[in-house]
């Protein structure tokens, strides 16, 4: 199957899982966000991480959506105007605008543990073991651990940018590396791991996904560091450059575009490495490295 | 055991539970607001619950010290600017006020995770099955149809009110029911329930204690909403008075205090006599029941 296919499998079981309820305000802000239109990489990747180990897309389609739950959790918490006051996300106002603050806190918090009630309602033929060894990587990621404390310490940054205190070079890359491995890489990492555990693969190849997803989370984020600086509204659906206009710290304004590109191409020729050293055959995984490398 | 000692184990507890780990931010925000000097209710209700039917505290230690941290939780969250605007809490300054309301938002989101993480990182002794239903509990009451439900429909009603909407009588009644439902009694329907679980309770037993946990939840409801009209702010740690002043729909607003009165002490009857056709024996029940009942 191609990656189109898989992101339609998705988006349909998406829709069915977040079906409208009462108090209807709050399952209309949790789908508002979760369906926008997107790629759907995080959830095709742990399908796909699931299918390279023998296992079937159903076995693996409750935590490849709840995957998706949960990024879409983060980007309505990290677009309040509290924290990265975002206008936009996706092309589509952002959910704030759409429902109120307070709708989108309480969206967010919600998609936080209606994510892992999906895997395990939906997932008990995997057997009680697998699914606790999941939900252990779910909190992982989903935590104080994970795309949490990637975020907290983008957010401290900023403050202390904007209290004009003066950060060395070293420090900025040393906290650049920590946002990249936990605010991005920590969902590839859920997405990969999760799968390989439903689809019963040995430590040793759980342990090469683990690596990979390290060195994929900051390629991915490398790569949208230079889309930002130098797409359109229309290519990223969001106000491309803000993050350059902002002062934000990316790997672009650290480093240069050309090392940037230098380091995203070496990046990916590790990805690619480590698939084939462990004898991961995958055109879905070849297809994304690919599009990413443009 | 009596109440005080319970909640000086759940103390020590959680504060050897949340260590202050990087980003430290994170961890100590989280960590604020969940030692807030308490009562320690619904954990004590988690632990008294296991033992009545043969559970060791330890056993019950890790579950009840998690629902302490998703009540925490729904207070960060509940204070927030865009939600009740609350600066003070347990009669100190809210999370927001102290670590800014970013770091208010995400901390509130680790706890969620944090939260199951401290059950299934410290209760694998129980088995994978129990551990799965008590997950199960979990993700129920602090989602989408858990007290966010109940939180969701509160701000719906203020927003209605504030618009200006003419709500009937038996509307509000049947709003204000739902939210006492939910916003509270969920909590304390998981306290008992887990608890329950953990004990290796019958299903007869589980549901009677789930009634019990409604009757409860909507008596302390009233308590508190009694309290609110009633106390100071040295009583109660927050501003007194606040919910009448704002106009928030309460059981003592669309009750008045007589009728409130009476049906608090309808309500813990019939919380005593299900604890009596049950055989459940329990000096802390009583002894928080008899505590409310003043």
């Amino acid at each position: 199957m191609q990656m189109k296919e898989l992101s339609a499998i998705v988006d349909k079981k998406l829709d069915e899982y977040l079906k409208i309820s009462y108090p209807e305000d709050i399952f209309k802000s949790m789908k508002y966000t979760v369906l926008l239109p997107g790629k759907r990489l995080r959830p095709v990747i742990c399908l796909e991480s699931a299918r390279m180990f023998g296992a079937d897309i159903e076995d693996a389609l409750p935590t490849a959506c709840a995957i998706e739950m949960l990024h879409a959790q983060t980007l309505i918490h990290d677009d309040l105007p509290c924290m990265d006051n975002d206008d936009f996300r996706r092309g589509k106002p952002s959910n704030h605008k759409v429902f109120s603050e307070a709708i989108a806190v309480l969206a967010g918090d919600a998609l936080l543990t209606f994510a892992p009630q999906i895997i395990m309602k939906n997932s008990k033929h995997l057997g009680a073991e697998k699914l606790v060894r999941i939900m252990g990587e779910y909190f992982q990621a989903a935590g104080a651990y994970g795309v949490i404390a990637g975020q907290v310490v983008d957010i401290e940054n900023e403050r202390r940018q904007s209290e004009g205190e003066d950060i060395s070079i070293e420090k900025r890359a040393e906290i650049l590396h920590y946002q990249h491995l936990h605010k991005t890489g920590d969902l590839f990492k859920l997405a990969l791991r999760s799968g390989a555990i439903i689809g019963g693969a040995d430590e040793k190849a759980i342990d090469a996904l683990t690596v990979f997803a390290e060195k994929f989370g900051i390629a991915f984020q490398i790569a949208d560091d230079i889309l930002d600086e130098s797409a359109t509204f229309d290519e990223i659906g969001k106000t491309p450059g803000k993050d350059k206009i902002s002062g934000k710290l990316t790997y672009t304004s650290l480093y240069g575009m050309e090392k940037s590109r230098k380091d995203l191409t070496l990046l990916l020729d590790e990805c690619e490495k480590i698939l084939q050293d462990n004898g991961f055959k995958s055109d879905i995984f070849s297809e994304i490295l690919q599009k990413i490398r443009k």
